[in-house]
């Protein structure tokens, strides 16, 4: 496979500039995507891969995530990869011809947080396809240099696509503290579900149980390496015998969870589930308000910890695929070109879930 | 005040040592409480201060705290501090005579909590007075001289006695990681919402608001320190502006928070008004069950930690009482002697709480 | 003291702007400085005090300062404060008149220092008087508004130049983690000690004990606030006879010790009286190389860490000036205008140390 | 293999108790060894493995090691894995006939050390064969049941007794905080530097280079797993030019050294070459006193973190076994039976080192 010719057939900045433009609800639409200026610190790059996520569904279908509302026509996509087409002034870490991974995030470096090494807080953060911000599911965009990451030879593109999602799953492994002698329960056998079971196995968790409604989706974590898996009814009559069939199927003490679904009856499972002194890490976004068993978790000292995005994860989610200690390919289970007709279906068959778990362009 | 006639009046062993049995709901009695051997490592200590604390007010009303139930009859009481009487053969650190004031729980040090540091987690602490280890609320205790710190001459034997609930404070702060740079709010002016922002402060918080639904207590907390205070009311409805109210009270980002009440709209409240990379430290335990908005408050990696008891938090405390950094003697506002009669009253003052921040009995 | 009137005397931008310039070994010249145009978010200051550091004079000395060298004409001067006269396009923190003390570093925020929050250590750090960068001894300097920190009412322009130097103090505190049950040894009763010892108590710790071989600058260590001080021999044979006297002032274990001086004598001695588990923070830059007994520090698994200049320490710093946790004014022993022979005369008062401890200008 | 076997032919507690006996300078006896009576939380353990650690070696020909001097006869031996033949009253967690490797240092569980999570700083540490206190080189042991940890079928006994030097590279890795981003440079390549490899790569670390002043040992190294390795000089001459090949062997930012020789040359080696923000962990023990670069490391933030032996490692070191993180059998190189001429003649053989990397006992 010719990784030289990856980026071959581009015309360079002759070409127009197309994008799946938002224009309104359940309506994308290719159009032309004029482009800023290169900065002397930016790169011009060609997307080769852009993969689709939860939160762009989420926009197509109601124009909103989370308090996030699309105003204005925006371009969407943020998950992507691409080939340097033209380095500003001062960029000196990349060279048209570079295969590289997007971090999608522009923070302002001025902020307390910033400043304070968690920049993904910051409030003035500019995100792709984050209203009022575009995306990226265009052929070319403009982006710091800082933020897009050489690939490796032996990483593809639309791998270099998935350091994004992945990238959740290594936020959440790190703010848990995730490690050798640390055993996962994942709550969830969803895209969320499956990058935090293999962030926390590269994290070198020796033992993984992973709990969902969804006999198929369970079967598919199984086969990318959960240890174990318990199918469990979104009943909550339940709840106290599930943990203790969950707590028997790790074998051992729970030192981490995660819940990679986020409502109250996946939350509660999560902090009864939890030895003492453990971490249950919220990582799904299903119900704002939740009702939980929060005092018998606190006095037994079960930390919850949020995340928002990621920071700083690029090189290790390269590096965690370069060495092979992460596949994200079984994970992109479909694909399609840059058409009106089948960006249109691909954000259907993302929608439908079922078997799709990650559904990639190949531009 | 004769700090050398402390210990004077003692008998020593002769004397039969009595103590405060919860013999039934709502009864308590006076009565012999036979002391076991004086181990190689024990120290046997004279009585002369112990605090009342809403747990042993709950054990006598209901026979239960948390998932602890009391099955036989049980010695009350854990808050105290007295007067070396004996020492074990092994005892370096202590002589008779020392004033002490003691640690109420024995961990079992072969479990990896108490291995790993978190020895307050051990699954086989004997804690005073959680059934069916007996309290200290008696003439005389027998206890592990290593548990048992040595007092300061500027340090009275009640100053000594609150080191327990103090201790809370402590370690709340502690797990929360307050420090000169933490603005702080406490929602809950109780006796553990007032021991908290004392702990608080001598942390070096900068800057503490207090929240309460009762006017009385929150002028007691601002007597006692609080920069501001804001009156609350207990429905829901009115979440957002109180939220903003105590914000603006503030004056800056609510850096952390401590649930010292632990209701669904106190633990709501105090997600809602953290910043972004804060935590909530949930120490007050009202209901088991709460309702809160914990998905936003993650998505802004608002952490939740809780407290179970404490760990190793005399020497700090009797250093910030020695210091001066704290005074907890404004807390003690009820005092007994040890009278059939008066243990009964004691703890009916204590029950009504009121004006009653802390009763102590006087040995 | 009418603090309104500070920068009242200003012509604004039709005045020349005069510099101290570095422009060969030991010769300092007020002459002309061309500021660099206002970008978006910089602002335009006035300066008003400037505080003269060691690394200063060892520039005007030596043209060097660790491997830092002087090749061209540079403005000195980075530890400064003064008012704001003009604001960029973007700057929204800041408004005309404000008074700001100057964090003096500009880091790239591209890097992975940068980024994951250690931006003191850019690689690519733009730093005020370290070569090739002008410094602030400047009527106006031209600097990042995220670097300008607003004073309060209760803080004086000279306080705030004096925010530079605490930096120091606090940083090395930060890394230390110094807190309410840190005992402090300093070793050096210099300029950086006394800012490390006023650090230190603001940070809580409750003992500290001072070293050094002049007798005066313990007396100022001691009227600053030191509990007990110790005064050496530069002799190494009495090494560990000293480390006891020096144990035995602190009347415990010593947890943390700092040494501001920076000798294999000062570093040998800190190491040997630092508790197992301690940490030695070494501060002081005086020889490069040492010779120390640094394996069994380590078998104690006593850790050394060191500091480069400070990092998101404004913010502190004004905080403990507001608050009156720390009184930085007794450090400035000698105030000069901004005369040719005043510069000339003030970097000699402070290179001749003695009974100077900060030499300031006032402009 | 028949692991049922393995304790098969014991006689129980009638059989005389034999032990290894450093009687005086490079004399060792097999002589009979009283065993003390089995306390309610101890077992009694038929040993079946014990290694060679440099420390007994030390004791053998000099009498001392650190501080500790050998002044009564004493048993030798602390690496070591057994039989368990007898449990106390009180003891759950295990029963006769399973397979244990044996921490062999017992803490007070009352100092201010063990109570705060670092006990093995405890200054009244109980340990295998370091002055008074005897080894486990002997037919039997009777040891604290909490300090026996059961080992899987998978794990053989020799396995068991690694855990032991293992624990020290755990400790090390630990302390340095190494994880899947993290760079590692090794000096030395004997036993200790080995065992930190193995342990540095299951804490996954991608990229570990090694250096030695020994082909051999380096080729050791690479079979068993480093990356590169360097032959450097045992001459400081070529300093600045070694630490450049080294600094290219590794590719990128060295993050973490490990001095695993612990001589002026190998530190200054590891402190010049570890970037910025990055930490040398001292482990080996070579001379007291070393002249080192410690001011410009110390200016760039590269910590100095030592160790002293370990604590809480063996649940880790065995789940690394189990799964098959880390391989130790290769370091057993050389295996004698339990007999006066051979225990003499294994000792000779660990002395000469050469090709003696692990040498093992098989009682």
């Amino acid at each position: 496979m010719g990784k030289g010719g990856e980026g071959g057939g581009d015309a360079g900045k002759a070409e127009e500039n197309m994008a799946a433009w938002l224009v309104s609800v359940n309506t994308l639409k290719i159009q032309p995507f004029h482009l800023p200026p290169l900065g002397p610190h930016d790169v011009r790059v060609r997307m080769k891969a852009v993969g689709i996520c939860g939160s762009d569904v989420h926009y197509l279908k109601t124009l909103r995530c989370a308090h996030f509302v699309v105003r204005e026509p925006m371009v969407i996509g943020h998950e992507c990869a691409g080939v340097v087409q033209e380095v500003g002034s001062e960029v000196k870490s990349l060279v048209s011809g570079d295969r590289v991974a997007l971090e999608p995030g522009i923070s302002c470096w001025r902020c307390k947080f910033c400043k304070g090494g968690r920049y993904n807080l910051c409030p003035d953060m500019k995100f792709f396809a984050t209203p009022p911000v575009h995306g990226s599911l265009a052929n070319q965009v403009v982006h710091p240099a800082d933020l897009c990451f050489k690939l490796p030879d032996n990483v593809s593109l639309e791998e270099g696509a998935m350091c994004e999602p992945l990238s959740v799953g290594i936020h959440a492994c790190r703010r848990a503290n995730v490690g050798p002698e640390t055993t996962v329960l994942i709550m969830g056998a969803g895209p969320i579900g499956l990058v935090t079971m293999l962030a926390a196995r590269a994290f070198g968790a020796p033992r993984i149980v992973i709990v969902d409604v969804d006999g198929y989706r369970l079967s598919v974590a199984k086969s990318l390496g959960a240890d174990e898996f318990v199918k469990v009814s979104t009943s909550t009559q339940d709840l106290d015998e599930e943990v203790l069939e969950i707590q028997k199927a790790m074998g051992s003490d729970i030192d981490v969870s995660f819940d990679c679904a986020g409502f109250s009856k996946t939350m509660s499972t999560a902090l009864n589930a939890t030895r003492p002194g453990g971490k249950v890490c919220l990582v799904g976004m299903g119900h704002n308000e939740m009702t939980v068993p929060l005092t018998p978790a606190a006095a037994r000292e079960v930390d919850v910890v949020g995340i928002f995005r990621y920071k700083d994860t690029w090189p290790l989610c390269i590096e965690f695929l370069r060495s092979g200690k992460i596949d994200v390919k079984p994970l992109i289970t479909h694909r399609f070109g840059f058409s009106q007709e089948e960006v249109v279906e691909a954000f259907e068959v993302s929608a439908r879930g079922g078997d799709a778990i990650k559904v990639m362009f190949n531009l």
